[in-house]
């Protein structure tokens, strides 16, 4: 998941502003660089207030997964797309939803959950779980209107809307990689078309390819 | 790109086994959190040696990415996908080869320019454009075999050779975070059974769909 729509750190209660200022410094810099006098200062926290909050670092981390999870479910849940009364249109609204918001500095538009994920999963048990689950709790939420458009219009043996959703996840990670080697979204809006051009012709459905 | 053959980190000389070992260890754990001790003591060799040879961590980690280049290449260049006559046969014999060489530790078919590029394209230029460019020139070399497929089967307006390069090349790097959120290698054999079925599409190619 990703979003360039995140609380600003200087809202909410310290716990709050700790997380939100812990997802905008991995997307920029990554976890292990990013230090709790940082994530204090940025915060506007004191150290106190930090382990007050958090065992650690790692548990931060974790809990910064889970934040991500929240606001990111929500910006989802009320985007436009869901209006569609038809599985596929839904989902191809979602992909021209993540084309839209792929949009300004490249660490506005990458993945806490992405990041973290690929940074941590060999020393962070609690991070990698929560990270995971972010991205595979999202392609559960997409593959229910998968497994309806696979319902109502067929699919080739073996497709399932979960196996199309974590696919749908795994191009937007990577591009969001290429994003930055580039330095720019370029590859999101390209991984974006062809992930529509294969649903499309996967589903038999007119429209521009 | 990735591969599970590197290497020893005991053979070769001093700069050899450094590079060996930051791509060992930066795939387990990430470039931040590996230190020069502990790049110093996979290699066998000394700090004096380290400094001998780079600069400081980063020229290292960017020396690397080069190094995670040529020894990709020739594993690549001296497949046996390579054989076949036709330009779709060999892209396709290519995703067969990714789908044999995701196997063992995640740490082991994982990318060194994919992990290194997510987290440090803030931090490192030069490690940055180091691990681009071994993705997008494996890419490029891609995008050759894809080129001659359009030129010979046609393909829909809009699709260049480098475009699904890259879009392969985004599936797979977001498969690899999905396997290590996993911890195993499900994720890439279904992420290149959907590009398989997504070229054959495109190129209306019989075959098993």
């Amino acid at each position: 998941m990703s979003t360039s729509r995140t609380i600003p750190a200087k809202t909410g209660n310290a716990r709050t502003k700790l997380l939100d200022a812990a997802i905008a410094l991995v997307r920029r810099q990554g976890f292990s660089a990013t230090s709790v006098d940082q994530l204090c200062q940025m915060a506007g926290v004191t150290k106190g207030a930090f382990f007050h909050h958090f065992a650690n670092k790692d548990a931060l981390g974790a809990a910064a997964a889970d934040h991500w999870t929240d606001t990111s479910s929500s910006l989802f849940m009320e985007a436009d797309y869901n209006r569609h009364a038809d599985p596929l249109d839904r989902y191809l609204a979602y992909l021209d939803f993540r084309d839209e918001i792929a949009t300004g500095e490249v660490a506005e538009f990458t993945c806490y959950a992405g990041t973290s994920l690929q940074e941590c999963y060999g020393s962070s048990d609690a991070i990698r779980d929560a990270a995971y689950q972010s991205i595979a709790g999202h392609s559960a939420r997409l593959a229910e209107d998968l497994d309806q458009a696979i319902a109502q219009y067929g699919a080739p043996e073996g497709v399932t809307g979960l196996s199309l959703g974590l696919y749908t996840q795994a191009a937007l990670q990577g591009a969001f990689i290429l994003a930055k080697g580039q330095g720019n979204a370029a590859p999101v809006h390209d991984a974006i078309a062809h992930l529509r051009r294969y649903i499309l012709m996967l589903f038999n459905r007119e429209g521009k390819i």
